[in-house]
């Protein structure tokens, strides 16, 4: 850990396009932002690439990309995230699988595909007990609950491939029979994709015979519930397992406070402390000054607390931009929160975005997002206040996510000198 | 050789940050630079990251990149550095160290480890060639001495490595023994880098042996001074051997003006010729006008000349803002006597650095750098001033050091159609 903090807001989907009843202004330059105009003024602003221009991210990619990395060179699907969201480790080599609950009925055909939204911690933690860490031929199985009905599945052992079909019949095919890729002719696959499919299916219906009889599903069953008898597995993918942070940012000490599991799951892969607590929804609502004081509880042990706001995401995906500027709003008010701090002249500060979610366009755009540093010795530029337009005149402007990253622990005197 | 001439003057660490002590503003704003801003208002300007944003560059690494090459792809350390410096070109598959002339006592333990600060150009060229050349199982030593107790060590022969530790036991370390890094066993090599410390080993024992010997050292002992009896060797690299600079830009000439022997060396790694002169200090205080008046002499055998001022850096290092300040007045001057000679309407300016120093980090950073170009056809901008604010709204802004020279090349006719 160095001498200097940083504190980085990460503002999901915040960059947006000009919108017609905001009188063609984007909700953030409509929004009222006193603290961060103020911020922008004293230091150094621009549009930023959290990937590359014109490249349209999804949130892990845009999370990767702003942390320092190319996920180009390791990205392999949302099962890896959702194995580091449960709070598990990969290794290289590990398969990971998004997982449901679901109950099927003895011919494998899927009666619900979550298990009649089974949700209570103690029946899954119970279930999952009954079959975790399972050995089948020298392979073992890992399983970790996620949010409700939803579950980390990896399986562990030597020469697996990570291209396998989904068991899950789809999302609208109740009735449908579970698919075994092992049976299945009709997919290309490796050796390894082979033997990976040949091994689910074996954890598969070793898990189906245990959950049959567990008194589990015995008591759900007599409750009138369905019982959770399989899992169903989709997006599967060898493990993601990049290279730690501290690689290139050596004694770098980094949190990340956020309520969406995937953003905390995004920075355990890194090598980042992940923190959450129950009032950090990851919802149209949460607890501001709850993350602004946590972020103040963490900064003494960290060079760079990173905190994710979820909200302006979900406005630009259902087309609220009232609502949307009502969050910068509230993002505008933790940043003051930081300032009335003692001893927070000496801290950075800075925002960004994984990408812009422009209300018209109700889904993530490659629109370089609006971004600043300030801090004490922070170069200054032209701009004056916090928003698109304005934006593209300052400094960092064209910057990718990486490179502000870079720039971040630049100023923490955290990098690397390349050369002598 | 082209018809067009062009002048770039790199002045090492120039970026800074906005500085208390001058009013919030950096010693480039702060200083009185009339001959640099007319030029930045003729031409364009931007803040250029000599290698990429958000890397913080060494001072090689940034020149190589200025020089238009990527480091990343063959950059080994400082041995091979020192070896062009000190004149040596270097073959693919040769292996380079830093040394020092020393001395040690008959186990080997280290006396002095710059052998009494030996400078005497004399007694050093006497002893390299007692020793310079020697073969030994098929392989060769060449040294090449560089300033005061400092040479330049290679070993060429076939089937080398570069990765071995340092025989030098540390800064701090007199009375420590020298390290045989072909008796340590605590080091992950290759068998090729084991056979270089074998074939190292076996050179400097050689060398105890003649230089125990030398009429020199009887010479200097007599003289109260301490013998120098052995080379400490550190920095141990496979040469760095880019492809030559005229591999890019065809036909193109360039010679490079330093008081610093680094300068010059990675030059001439690039396949440049590099000039220096006893005046030319490479510290705070250099010949100014001779460096510009020696650019004139050379101008008409090269299509582009290169002159370095290392003042500025030292100046970010040791926390010297109006020190710096004079120093980038003493480059204006060094515009204005090129801007009276006959025929100057005609030529290419341009200016920029290897990196920024600022005063306040006393180190380099990965702050940009402010540059700009400016000649007969030269497009303008709306910058007016040389700073690094005003900078960041000019047309080469975000450019990279490879990029500033491309567009350079291009301006001088030099550069090569891609496609047809």
């Amino acid at each position: 850990m160095g001498d200097k903090k940083g504190i980085l807001l990460i503002s999901d989907g915040l960059g947006d396009r000009p919108v017609k009843e905001l009188g063609g202004k984007t909700p953030l330059e409509y929004a009222k932002t006193p603290t961060l105009d103020r911020l922008v003024e004293s230091g150094m602003a621009g549009l930023v690439h959290p990937y590359k221009a014109g490249t349209r991210c999804g949130t892990d990619w845009g999370h990767l990309s702003l942390f320092g990395y190319d996920p180009m060179e390791f990205y392999t699907g949302r099962g890896s995230i959702e194995a580091y969201s449960a709070g598990l480790t990969l290794q290289e080599g590990d398969v990971a699988f998004r997982g449901n609950f679901a109950t099927i009925d003895d011919d494998y055909c899927v009666i619900d595909r979550r298990a009649g939204r089974i949700s209570d911690p103690e029946e899954i933690r119970a279930l999952v007990a009954e079959v975790n860490g399972m050995e089948i031929d020298g392979y073992k199985l890992l399983l970790k609950p996620l949010t409700q009905h939803r579950v980390a599945v990896v399986i562990r052992g030597a020469g697996l491939g990570g291209r396998l079909p989904d068991t899950d019949p789809g999302t609208a095919c109740e009735g449908s029979k579970m698919v075994n890729p092992a049976a299945e002719t009709n997919w290309k696959g490796t050796a390894e994709d082979r033997k990976t499919a040949e091994m689910l299916w074996k954890f598969l219906e070793e898990i189906n015979r245990i959950w049959k009889k567990s008194p589990i599903n015995a008591k759900r069953v007599a409750e009138g519930k369905l019982p959770a008898n399989t899992i169903l597995t989709r997006g599967s993918g060898k493990a993601m397992v990049p290279p730690p942070f501290t690689d290139t940012y050596p004694g770098a000490k980094v949190a990340v406070i956020a309520g969406d599991e995937t953003i905390t799951g995004i920075g355990r892969m890194c090598g980042f402390d992940g923190y959450c607590r129950d009032t950090f929804t990851g919802g149209f609502t949460t607890d501001y000054l709850g993350k602004a004081k946590m972020a103040m509880e963490l900064l003494p042990n960290y060079d760079l607390v990173i905190v994710h706001v979820k909200g302006t995401d979900l406005c630009g995906h259902d087309n609220l931009p009232l609502e949307k500027v009502r969050i910068i709003e509230a993002v505008d008010s933790m940043f003051a929160y930081w300032l009335e701090q003692e001893g927070s002249e000496n801290w950075y500060f800075a925002m960004t975005a994984d990408h812009s979610t422009p209300c018209c366009r109700r889904d993530h755009s490659a629109d370089p997002v609006p971004s600043f540093m300030a801090g004490p010795d922070v170069r200054t530029d032209s701009v004056k206040e916090y928003g698109e337009r304005a934006c593209s005149e300052g400094i960092i402007d064209q910057y990718t996510g990486a490179q502000l990253m870079a720039t971040m622990m630049d100023y923490l005197w955290l990098s690397k000198k390349y050369g002598a």
